[in-house]
């Protein structure tokens, strides 16, 4: 059920950005309940004046290939899943070599059951 | 009210994606009881790299062709207003031909009446 | 901790969107308890045919010339907070030029604390 959207660097390749597409994927998989057939996620490139940061926020340096992924998922994750979330993420991206884990923001958006069809017009989660 | 945001596949024309603009439109308007004028939309063409789903998922299969469309909306509607427009957004954007009812996926992110400016700086919801 | 996306017509050049930036950018840190440096956007440039407005909604006209930001972060402001982010970001955008304050459109989407990594996978303002 997570929509991912995810904000990119414009020099990133397709290999690079499948990367990142993969880690994302394998670390909702692994920390959070996801189903692994159950992936949608939208990738935007951007040129480095569209994709705006400081240099420095809470003690972390970000440079210009910086990652913003926003997943908009069910409410009911705990803390500790979260945490999970990010940890993995961070570090499965950062894998990848294109992308340090100091660049990798993460925003969750939680939504009902209700409010997602996956297809053929059906709420599939709605009770 | 409604924000409307979707990701689209590259290869739609613009013919093509105003078919879909105007059926998510007129879809919000018959049960979502939105007003005519009030329709603010954005779309995002991507590269098939950029469009990720895997190809089957809850039993619907998924193409290439596929369209995300996130919908940011005042909180209070029921589930049957729900139901209803993801009924009718599917198969009001599949009579355009070119994409399937199967691969119009539906997000709803709900949120207060003051969380909107429609322009002059002011929060026309709010109480 | 906002993650701000803006939708922007193509025809804006680099310098028009940098004082959108730095526009929202100041005006959330002038009413809504935002530091200097916590500072996350992403712009995306959309063709007429990907942008799309009434002509006129609650009797405020549009031009193509539109922007919708849509401002992700944390619950907690008053709606008072919220008017004074409204209007300083219209009459701050409208001050470059090309934008009309009435063409502003704005967005809030408000999520947990918990729900946010800046960097390194960790969950800075989880408790």
């Amino acid at each position: 059920m997570p929509l991912v959207r995810v904000s990119a660097p414009r020099h990133l390749d397709d290999t690079q950005l499948k990367h990142i597409a993969d880690s994302i994927h394998e670390s909702m998989v692994a920390t959070f309940n996801v189903p692994a057939d159950d992936r949608f996620q939208a990738f935007t490139r951007h040129t480095d004046s569209e994709l705006v940061c400081a240099p420095t926020y809470l003690d972390i340096a970000h440079t210009r290939s910086i990652v913003f992924v926003q997943i908009t998922c069910n409410e009911g994750r705990t803390v500790e899943m979260k945490k999970a979330l990010f940890a993995r993420l961070a570090s499965s991206i950062a894998r990848g070599g294109a992308i340090l884990a100091s660049d990798v923001i993460v925003s969750l958006v939680e939504v009902k059951k209700e409010n997602w069809s996956f297809g053929n017009g059906v709420a599939q989660y709605a009770v």
